[in-house]
């Protein structure tokens, strides 16, 4: 039984009592939040160390996640489940014991890549896309043993195949979109949205504007088009939100996404400076939730597919995926 | 209810499966075993990385213990529940952040200071025993909220009479005798021990030789003679076993444990050169608890009174005291 709910599946706001309020005035019940973009294990637990303050400080609107049967309690108290993501490999550094290590912590959902070539494989912008490394097939059976999801959102398209393929159980593309709709490298093709829904996985809409057609200006209407076609292509069950929402961001921190340490210039990912783009007018923060769901409904969408896609997928599939195959009740 | 169980307060053996299969023929419930001396939070984890591996080997007679709850569990299913213990603040470093991060990788218990004046106390070797710092105050309020005990094995006398005081919470000396029947600067006074456990505290008793009168000739007489006298002072319901078995560890971990990297030469603390002294006769293993559950027992200790001792104060303890008060059902 999957509950009627809002979920997430990507966030990295500038976090804040006046945010925590709007997640709550959106109804949404569970977000995945950004924890790690270059930042080695130790920087990584001092960003949970920031994130437990919070979560202590403003315990009457947010909980911690480590598992789907959060979310029902966060519902059940007028909540919202936060739930621990990576978008890089950096955190684990060389060491696969911190596998385990980040998912005892908390960590459910990890980036192999992000845009770079990484100890595991190869980010979206690199020019050669080496597939999944030695290290990479290692790391991924120990990611599926201990149920730490695979991400692949800011992977090269042949390391995405291989890692669909490689996975044992299925693996998430928290945020991006169809390249059919919008041809960047961040958006995925079909080559690797129709094997992922295949194998169980799930792809999270994102609306940043980059990752949209039309940009800022992309219209409800245009989106909600993108969704009836994908759904057409790949099932209604494998299709969430993962909105990239980066609400009140300094672009200071576009800069730190983009190069990191690992670059003493600005790297140029064909973007233009790094800045953040206006949130498209349906979108601007979480509170508009609720307006998405009507979109959807508008586009014809029926009331349970209206669910799965705003929520109810990603709700089975944290179920499945969060944790170890017996404790998360089986594959997918 | 309170099983009948057997469980040790502190052990660092050199783990094989061999010393494991003891466990299980000692019938040996639960254990606390040390995880850090020296290290500092990154090294911790490291040590904590090798344990995940072999719990995962031999979870055939091994499994990680969180809650007394899974010392139930290893019961069930004939195994012994294994909880990580702190034989020092250097894990936290200078972070009290650290202090939540540790106790959700399963960090149960933790000592205050090794020996040395630490950032939060002093050491049972130093000239001048600061008492609790200002980092030792917030550091033990921290321990209180999420459920991390405060050990004071290797604390002077006026640090653990004010961690005693200042905890909201029962604390714990994991291993060490009275000094009243063997003299040393391990042992302690019955102002310590008094206070400790009209507070719910606990003492285990140490079977380590140099904290034994009579030292490694010390008889099994002796020592339940000295229980006998010590339950007369403080009652029987504080009082457990916490032997510092060492067994394989091979002469170096002494000299790291009482050198870290703090010098660099040796320390004296007139015990001669770093050495492990052998063990008592009565007490080589993990196969010997049957042994001691004897003596007490030939002592005069009722039947309920032997197994308060041989672990169900432990078991009461760890129950009251792992995780936060709401959780852990109140304090003890």
């Amino acid at each position: 039984m999957i509950p009627s709910v809002t979920i997430d599946g990507c966030q990295y706001c500038n976090w804040s009592e006046d945010i925590f309020r709007q997640l709550r005035e959106g109804r949404v019940d569970a977000i995945l939040v950004t924890i790690c973009y270059h930042e080695d294990f130790r920087e990584t637990v001092e960003n949970l160390i920031d994130w437990n303050g919070m979560l202590e400080r403003h315990g009457d609107v947010i909980m911690p996640g480590f598992t789907a049967a959060d979310i029902d309690a966060a519902r059940a108290s007028n909540r919202t489940a936060v739930f621990f993501a990576l978008q890089n490999c950096s955190a684990i550094e060389d060491d696969i014991g911190l596998v385990a290590i980040l998912h005892r912590l908390g960590i459910r959902v990890m980036q192999i890549t992000y845009n770079n070539q990484s100890l595991l494989g190869a980010g979206c912008y690199e020019a050669v896309d080496t597939g999944i490394t030695r290290m990479g097939r290692e790391v991924i059976a120990e990611m599926n043993r201990v149920g730490l999801v695979i991400d692949l959102s800011h992977s090269g398209e042949r390391t995405c195949r291989e890692a669909i393929d490689l996975s044992a159980r299925p693996v998430a593309i928290t945020h991006a979109n169809p390249s059919w709709w919008h041809p960047v490298a961040r958006n995925k093709s079909d080559e690797v949205l129709i094997p992922l829904a295949k194998r169980g996985g799930m792809l999270g809409l994102s609306l940043y504007p980059h990752h949209l057609a039309g940009g800022s200006a992309c219209t409800l209407e245009s989106f909600t088009a993108m969704v009836a076609e994908l759904v057409g292509r790949i099932g209604v069950d494998h299709v969430g939100i993962g909105s990239d929402l980066c609400q009140g961001q300094p672009d200071s921190v576009v800069a730190w996404m983009r190069n990191g340490r690992w670059t003493k210039g600005e790297t140029n990912i064909g973007l233009g400076k790094a800045t953040f783009p206006p949130q498209p007018s349906w979108f601007r923060d979480n509170r508009d939730f609720p307006g998405i769901r009507d979109g959807l409904a508008a586009r014809g969408f029926s009331p349970a597919e209206v669910e799965k896609l705003m929520g109810g997928n990603w709700y089975r599939f944290f179920r499945a995926n969060f944790g170890p195959v017996a404790a998360a009740g089986g594959k997918a």
